[in-house]
């Protein structure tokens, strides 16, 4: 059995979302065990309108839910809430194997590092989402958004656990890593990604194939895109926006015409697997990199399959060994020899 | 008559792509003169191609041509080079109204900087390019990549050189300004944004509406978008990146069943108008904003309609009075009130 802690209250759509989420993951994944933290009596609610295998499934009533704008270091005090129960549960039972949640982000990274608390070593958890590339796979690109300013020991452990990530959770044997920049020359960018760049050359564990561009992202030929979490965030939704317009101008010329609305008749399947192919949603959100256990924050407007995506990914990760491979491969980087400031 | 000067050797293609695009113009724009500079012969033999008003064009021989991999600030020296010689001719002749080049990026922005000259007041020029949105218009992204390192001062000068050029080159008549940033709320990003945040807030003719992030490039409601060129460069790329996969994806699903091709045969002028709306290079590259004349910098791989509609927005930049407007714009923002570290 591998147990996953789930917050049911976390996100707009909860606890509908979440609830339907948790019983199709149950669903799918017979080895599956869920716990789900919030308020009993709506979550027995919500899961009166499914079938589902009660042996696999126990609530943990939680009578406070933190809010999007509540303050993170505020809500991190209030251990009765949805999110910050399944934290402290998270930490104590040792057989839980990891948590998902739609709730606030700032929220999400606070309770991570004060309760759960970070792999012995890593300076900052990161944000990681998977996102779908050219050659049909997936980019992680760490960090997305949770260290708005970084050092360069940050964004070379985060080259660490992007390429732990990649292993683990994608089996990506030598995953390759790139660091975003503005310009794919060496000397490219400020003074950050000149000697980042510098100390990436030199690890040990690490397939650093040098700078690349925002398209790379999607385009390129690296596995992990190393970057800031301040433009890690800017890349992540101008991706997600011109993905969205891209598909809602194509929706609405289809609909402009009488031959166009037949040709999506026959067209309709490919359409449907283009969507697939490019679902930013597919593995449910990103994961919160660095911390003792996996923990996914999937959208705040996650519906039903983000969640069941989320939390089947979650399992994926703690089969993959993702923290033993984290520990062995920043061991193995010896980022200390590197004279990397260590000052946090 | 408007006169443009074309660095007719600038680019991947040229000067095959600068003498088509030239050619294109000319016969689109009856009101157009077009200077090229680069090697006559060359040009001379790529004009044969063509039928076109030789009233309306002419050459200025120079036997230098800068290449991608020179250094921009050698570079600068070469009077001779198809680039160089087209910014002196660009200050010296009070008649030609604006430059336009697919050359070095580097090289045309130290160019800029040390031979035309930037607008008084302005500290540094930024990339501008017009991004298509979903109101069917443009979003202005300023800077894209000429500044990786910025300070406020430069950040509250790009929105005045954005305002100036959605009215300029658009036609807009108050346009909407956003801050690039990792979140809405007004405390989010690096100390940076949190003080242009406050700055740009009291400017006066600037319609600030607050931070935005990157999907709303595309998919928000502002007209421009202030970034640094470092974030400004990876938000361009990734959308870039992400419009190329999708349409990519939409190819190979086409093509991978009967049924789809079918659909596409209905569907093939839906899609052509859907490209056509999500032009990036409907205006032909981007604007270099903050020097004396319009320079308009079309990407390296520019074919003859991009380098075509870069001098048919070069053209219409120099009608709508962009520099005036910047001028005055300047004058009005008075940046001195507003306690701003004019340091360079």
């Amino acid at each position: 059995m591998i147990k996953i802690i789930l917050d049911a209250m976390g996100g707009d759509n909860a606890p509908y979302a979440t609830v339907a989420g948790a019983v199709q993951a149950l669903e799918k994944d017979k080895q599956l065990y869920l716990v789900l933290t919030g308020r009993q009596g709506d979550i027995e609610r919500e899961l009166k309108k499914y079938k589902y295998d009660k042996s696999r499934l126990e609530i943990v009533d939680c009578p406070d839910v933190i809010d999007m704008n509540d303050s993170p270091t505020e809500a991190v005090k209030r251990r009765q809430s949805s999110l910050m129960a399944a934290y402290w549960l998270l930490k104590k039972e040792d057989d839980i194997c990891g948590m998902v949640t739609a709730g606030s982000t700032g929220a999400t990274i606070v309770g991570g590092q004060l309760i759960l608390g970070r792999i012995r070593g890593i300076k900052r958890p990161a944000l990681c989402p998977a996102i779908p590339n050219s050659r049909g796979g997936v980019t992680l690109l760490v960090d997305c958004g949770a260290n708005a300013e970084c050092k360069s020991i940050m964004l070379c452990q985060f080259a660490v656990l992007g390429t732990a990530y990649a292993k683990a959770g994608f089996g990506i044997k030598t995953p390759k890593v790139g660091l975003l920049n503005n310009g794919t020359e060496e000397h490219k960018g400020d003074p950050l990604r000149q000697e980042t760049y510098k100390i990436l050359s030199e690890m040990k564990g690490i397939d650093f194939i040098g700078n690349v561009e925002g398209r790379d992202i999607m385009l390129g030929e690296c596995d992990v895109v190393v970057a800031d979490g301040f433009s890690g965030n800017i890349a992540l939704k101008s991706m997600e926006g011109c993905g969205k317009l891209v598909l809602g101008v194509l929706k609405s010329e289809i609909k402009s015409s009488l031959s166009s609305k037949i040709g999506y008749l026959f067209m309709r399947k490919a359409l449907k697997r283009m969507r697939a192919k490019l679902d930013f949603d597919k593995y449910g959100g990103a994961l919160l990199l660095g911390l003792k256990k996996p923990v996914i924050k999937s959208h705040g407007s996650s519906k039903p399959e983000s969640v069941a995506n989320s939390i089947a990914n979650a399992a994926s990760i703690y089969r993959g060994n993702l923290i033993p491979a984290v520990e062995e491969l920043l061991q193995s980087a010896d980022l200390d020899s590197l004279s990397v400031n260590q000052d946090d």
